[in-house]
């Protein structure tokens, strides 16, 4: 398993899910555009958008290596001279306020021409409606595809989305969460090769728990209430991204591609002071979730 | 000049300020929102929204005080156990591409009772597109106001907005520019009672030399280009206000009140992976300026 198995795996993963991905859009196809890092290394970031399904998101895959720089050591707390990083970054976002915003990603860094290395990743869901049942779908999958490596991993990297994927100064959830992981190495019990397909199952699930939520949902045309609060959700989104959400940040003060980095951000977001919502209506119901962490599956 | 002084003062700047938008804008009144700190002290946030002139905007002033916390103290450098801070804030989007956003804040910040104290403060202005002759007055305006305290202010100042009212991840300015102070006090020269009233002056122009962005455009009806290219240029607003400025990561990380603080945030905003603009377009034209200082009066 060397670094190049790995980068090369995490590229064909973004093939795969992109092709999974416009099938379920029907229309929409990836854009691709490579870009290279002056320091080394560089990546594919393939964009969709005005499709039936997805109205603007992005897989991007990139694999960079160079010196660690001061910006690294100090945000991330890094101790080695050189790095290597690879990995596969997911957002979209829907047309239609009725299906929900997804995120993944999975990644692998190494330090030292692998002396140490780990693998990371996450995938959590954010629908502007938040439906019980198809959250549990959500998480039921995340378990079955993690239970085969570990029955230790769902538990524990639900609980980390849960922290990890929240909005402290809103005082809720990004949505109904998912999983989170970071500096998953062999010390966990499994060998590097497993780790690695870990990775790889999760994003090969990604757009067949994509297309289960779609699938799984009848669509209306939306009212006027509904595309406005799924502006102000996606507004929300943003806030995440960019006051909260690690990888943006690094990315952004580090200089990393600026272009790739946003590719998360939301098409048409607002913004309403002192929001208010109907007493008993769907978005309070929304909002009331978003406030607390739940058991999707029952241990 | 006691705290409770500056604290008067401000509040009856803020109301001052509401007067005169409404004044401009011809319909749209101000709602005002109180709100009180556990800690101590509290605030009048007064939004402004769906009028002739203003989509959305806010005027806010406060006065809080307390003891220094652990997160003051890491993130504002500060040396004191009590502070007590008030001041006026303001962000206005328009709903016109063609009229500009404006920003001000003016703010007294004290620690100990008064042991140290200083005075900070800025305004600047985004148009959506550029006219180098409307920068121009704005920067005419804001040096007559500041020579009359010193001739040292607007140069300096001038300067610390271009570097303050930046994004480095995009290499491009927030708009045109205008004058950012901070830690400003007796140091300088000036009195406290002067000082004050440099911020004061600066408050009393800023609907005056709105009033002359607004008078000075004539209005056409915009075309869907001019929509988008607003709602691009709120979300380059949104950028800067989440990942680059000061006043926000602080109120945002130290748990100040999230509604005020992100009343900033535009309506309307957008996002799109690789913007590209036909060359030689106004659109072009205006990233091309952002992208350079420029000394407005000649010196």
């Amino acid at each position: 398993m060397t670094r190049l198995d790995i980068e090369t795996g995490f590229r064909e993963l973004q093939l795969h899910i992109c092709q999974a991905l416009e099938a379920i859009d029907g229309t929409a196809l990836f854009k691709e555009d490579p870009w290279t890092r002056e320091e080394g290394g560089g990546g594919f970031t393939r964009t969709i958008g005005n499709g039936q399904v997805f109205e603007k998101g992005g897989v991007a895959f990139s694999a960079v290596h160079g010196p660690v720089s001061e910006a690294m050591k100090k945000q991330l707390n890094l101790e080695g001279e050189t790095f290597f990083a690879t990995g596969v970054s997911i957002v979209l976002h829907p047309k239609h306020p009725s299906h929900p915003i997804i995120h993944m990603n999975v990644r692998y860094f190494e330090l030292d021409q692998g002396k140490t290395y780990w693998f990371g990743g996450g995938i959590d869901l954010t629908p502007h409606y938040v439906d019980f049942q198809l959250a549990k779908d959500f998480h039921q999958q995340l378990k079955d595809a993690s239970d085969k490596y570990s029955t230790d991993f769902y538990p524990s990297f639900k609980e980390w989305a849960d922290r990890y994927f929240y909005l402290p100064h809103r005082e809720e959830s990004r949505g109904v969460g998912g999983i989170f992981f970071d500096h998953l190495d062999e010390k966990c019990g499994l060998s590097k090769d497993e780790l690695f397909s870990y990775c790889l199952d999760l994003g090969r699930l990604f757009p067949q728990a994509y297309k289960h939520q779609v699938d799984s949902i009848s669509l209306k045309n939306p009212t006027e209430k509904e595309w406005e609060w799924q502006a102000l959700r996606r507004g929300r989104y943003v806030e995440f991204n960019l006051l909260h959400d690690r990888g943006t940040k690094f990315g952004i003060y580090s200089g990393g591609r600026t272009e790739s980095i946003l590719m998360s951000m939301p098409p048409r977001a607002n913004w309403e002071y002192n929001l208010t919502m109907a007493p008993g209506s769907e978005e309070e119901n929304t909002v009331a979730f978003l406030k607390r962490t739940h058991d999707f599956i029952k241990q």
